[in-house]
């Protein structure tokens, strides 16, 4: 039979969605399972996993799509533009089937700035290879993608060192 | 300036704590940084983890503690003292200042099941090498550990799959 691959949500606004989203692409690659990690949101990838990647290079596709728009941009046609282009890739390699991990990094900022319909991309998402799991990660996951999933966990802050003035710090920074 | 090591808690009935302390590491060691990684309960860490790690070799110390216990043990005196053998090991670990970052997986459960004083653990955490990082995941982090922490995150399980009746998946499993 088949493996049913697990649609898995790390939503909330504290810190770790991104860094546990690593953490399965790290022990993902340990089984010698092909990974691909698409970044939606320039910036949410730092350095240290970069390097770390390296490691990996025959099994983890690493995608920072979206030419760094942030939702700060004056011009929003060009940023939905962006956000468009990045989802066609990503729904590319979802139906591509290559990959046995595929994480979907700050994809919810999609749905929530209303770049991509979430009707669009559940679409996508319910089409998915049985075998492949899909981690999504973001604060304000949709209703839509919440009942799609299996596994949702919520990061919520309790304590924050940027609230005490410490600053980032090199190899740590959330 | 000697950075300043930050220690982190991941705590909570969700998933996602050992793994985010994961993709710290995987982070930490694209870096170059050296890492030690302590398993206080058995089985939290997976085959998946343990074979990336090889990637690592040179900075990665991968320690399995406890001898096993699960806390479900009838020998009471037993587990306690392989309790206490694993947190003498971590605070040695802590005050050879060799590791950049020292990961203390489950170290809660010592403190919540009374095998080691929440007192005894403080005293060493408050002299750990300034430049030296600290995670501490497991349930239920004792207040003492979350008043000396910088940053908490507690992860909320809104959502999971065994509720579904969906087993554990290689390669992806919490």
């Amino acid at each position: 039979m088949e493996p049913h691959g697990l649609t898995m949500i790390f939503t909330g606004n504290g810190k770790g969605k991104t860094t546990a989203a690593l953490g399965l692409a790290f022990r993902a690659l340990g089984h010698g399972f092909p990974v691909c990690l698409i970044q939606f949101i320039k910036g949410s990838w730092k350095y240290g996993e970069l390097e770390s990647a390296k490691c990996f290079a025959d099994l983890l596709d690493f995608h920072v799509m979206g030419r760094g728009f942030t939702w700060n941009s004056e011009n929003l046609q060009e940023d939905i533009q962006a956000a468009r282009e990045a989802w066609d890739f990503a729904a590319q390699t979802i139906r591509a089937g290559r990959h046995r991990l595929v994480i979907l990094d700050e994809l919810t900022y999609l749905i929530k700035y209303q770049m991509v319909s979430e009707e669009e991309i559940l679409a996508v998402l319910r089409q998915k290879p049985e075998a492949m799991h899909l981690v999504i990660t973001g604060r304000g996951a949709s209703q839509g993608l919440i009942d799609f999933a299996d596994l949702v966990t919520e990061m919520t802050e309790i304590k924050h060192p940027y609230k005490k003035g410490i600053k980032a710090q090199k190899g740590i920074e959330f």
